[in-house]
């Protein structure tokens, strides 16, 4: 089967690795000049909205997909006039607005964050006065990686924060403190199987993701069982097919949905070796019309991005039970360029293994 | 690091897909139209001897190994010369001659079958009788997946056997009845580290191996002890660095060795999932002379082999713990065209995943 992927980043570079023991061959699309996922498949380099370029890869691929979320929804759409696009168009256009995200959550029985939409300063400040502060202005629009937001601690911080943001519509979220950053990774097939991996623990820094532990340590089953409730709901909700990352606070009430990602995403990067099959692996047999693999945890994982410069190569594998995946990416800093995932049996010789991981 | 690899076979396609995520390309040498191992690197279309050919693949390499046993070791030395080659190219003739190979083994105390070469039918009579009937008779050189071998049960058996395998020096063999098939996996870093795979249970059917059982069930711990002590003789002797693989019977009396292939074995294919680092990926660490990976088997694994026609891959993918690696060759009775690894946490739960395999 021919597989197109809007995005040629390392989450293409990676799908295309899983897919070809299962024979699959890879199209991406992708505007950079250098692209990880090369590697592993023909690249179209072209913008994402050029609808030559779009129909090429239609041409080229029975089944399109993508490993970027910021792909424009009218691009999937005018693929999907022609091919199989999973996951469905419109969870791109969820997933790219933080208010229509929260909605949708809403609607579906999912606890969010209190939040109000704001179009300028004025509407901030009356958004202020019923979600209160400390509080968190996003534009609704074009976050990831801890883009697009600024906290406001007082009413004086309102100004420079708007200015920093840009003339864009806003979203005002109360400031939850909360305990931990979870993560739950979910896939529906063609079939409309569904199946739920193990929890997991984030650690960010910067806004962007350093370190995920799975399963998340001495996380309440009723929590897991929560969590895994409302990706099955979005799932179904969407009638999504492939892999969706549902991003979670757990604060004192709860868990509360943050965001999610309508793609194979970063912190389910341990269930490469982590989990019977990794969610590269489950998201190509989803759009393809496959069974789902098991996505039981093996042992316990530590999944540690390597950002900005790359340490040695020969210490990182000296730790035990490492796992190295380099995306092929010229060093910058706060650039992504591979992770680490360490694996154990239990969390006593996880935590030795970190200890060892010159990270 | 650029590695260089003599045969474009499935073995090179999982060498080369195991090295990617450490950052490593690859170019192939195979004279095949076609080449599994396309897919991960680049390919140099010539004849193993091909003096061009191999200049041009120790241009574009830093480091040097092969895929296949039957590289003539001539070339082997030839690259030598201006890069470094792993495994040592002698081990390619020990292992390309059964009685240079049991000499060996028999010099370092590894206990071998009762044998006896033979220049022609005369030479094999006179054999026959210190060795006994009924008994093997093989070509020293070039035999594989069953090739190049005659059993005799009686002495009018000699001459037609004789002119199947054709003039060529041979070796009898004492026909041994043996309790199971068993291989030892292991590998030898640059820093002359070793670490062995459990040993494996395999099954063959026309000489083409069928099945493994990884670790082997119920063997002895001092045939494993012994297994693993032969096999790090032979590593240390040879000054070996990469994967070796020593093909073993269990006999009433003990292992005898049969063969030994210097190279990522088919046996070993179980290692990718089964276990905690694969027998590709270590292959690669040793001979580019980064630390070797824990070979320890994560829970039980069963490979099969799938031969000459291809199953649905729906089917395959919906038995637990299903991974299944396909070669991209064209269907061809005999020929391997992948295989499915299943791997289960203990050896009940593998039995019925066995029994829901299509194969």
């Amino acid at each position: 089967m021919r597989i197109g992927v809007l995005g040629g980043g390392q989450l293409g570079r990676m799908l295309g690795l899983a897919g070809r023991p299962l024979g699959f061959t890879f199209t991406f699309l992708d505007p950079a000049d250098e692209c990880p996922a090369a590697i592993a498949g023909d690249v179209i380099r072209a913008p994402f909205d050029d609808p030559a370029a779009l129909d090429r890869l239609a041409e080229t691929s029975d089944v399109i997909t993508w490993e970027f979320e910021n792909v424009p929804e009218p691009s999937a759409m005018r693929l999907a006039e022609s091919r199989a696009v999973h996951p469905p168009s419109r969870a791109l256009g969820v997933s790219q607005n933080r208010l229509l995200e929260k909605q949708s959550f809403a609607r579906l029985g999912i606890p969010v964050v209190r939040h109000a939409a704001a179009k300028d300063e004025a509407g901030t400040r009356r958004a202020l006065e019923t979600i209160g502060l400390p509080a968190v202005i996003k534009t609704q629009r074009m976050g990831y990686d801890g883009r697009g937001q600024r906290v406001v601690r007082a009413v004086a911080d309102v100004a420079p924060a708007i200015a920093a943001l840009g003339d864009a519509p806003l979203i005002v979220e109360a400031f939850v403190p909360f305990r931990r950053e979870l993560s739950v990774i979910a896939v529906r097939s063609r079939r409309a199987e569904i199946a739920c991996y193990p929890i997991v623990e984030n650690h960010h820094a910067d806004g962007i993701l350093r370190r995920s532990l799975a399963p998340a340590p001495d996380l309440a089953p009723a929590l897991a069982a929560a969590a895994e409730r409302y990706a099955r709901a979005v799932l179904e909700d969407l009638d999504y097919v492939g892999v969706l990352a549902i991003e979670l606070f757990e604060t004192d009430g709860g868990l509360l949905a943050n965001e999610m990602a309508p793609r194979v995403h970063n912190s389910g990067h341990w269930s490469i070796e982590g989990a019977e099959t990794s969610q590269f692996e489950n998201h190509l047999r989803a759009i393809s019309g496959l069974p789902l693999g098991a996505t039981a945890a093996r042992g316990v994982s530590a999944m540690v991005n390597l950002i900005g410069t790359m340490p040695d190569l020969a210490l990182l594998l000296a730790a035990p039970g490492a796992h190295v995946h380099l995306y092929g990416k010229t060093p910058r800093p706060g650039r992504k360029l591979g992770h680490v995932t360490l694996r154990a049996d239990d969390r006593t010789a996880l935590a030795r293994a970190l200890e060892a991981l010159p990270v």
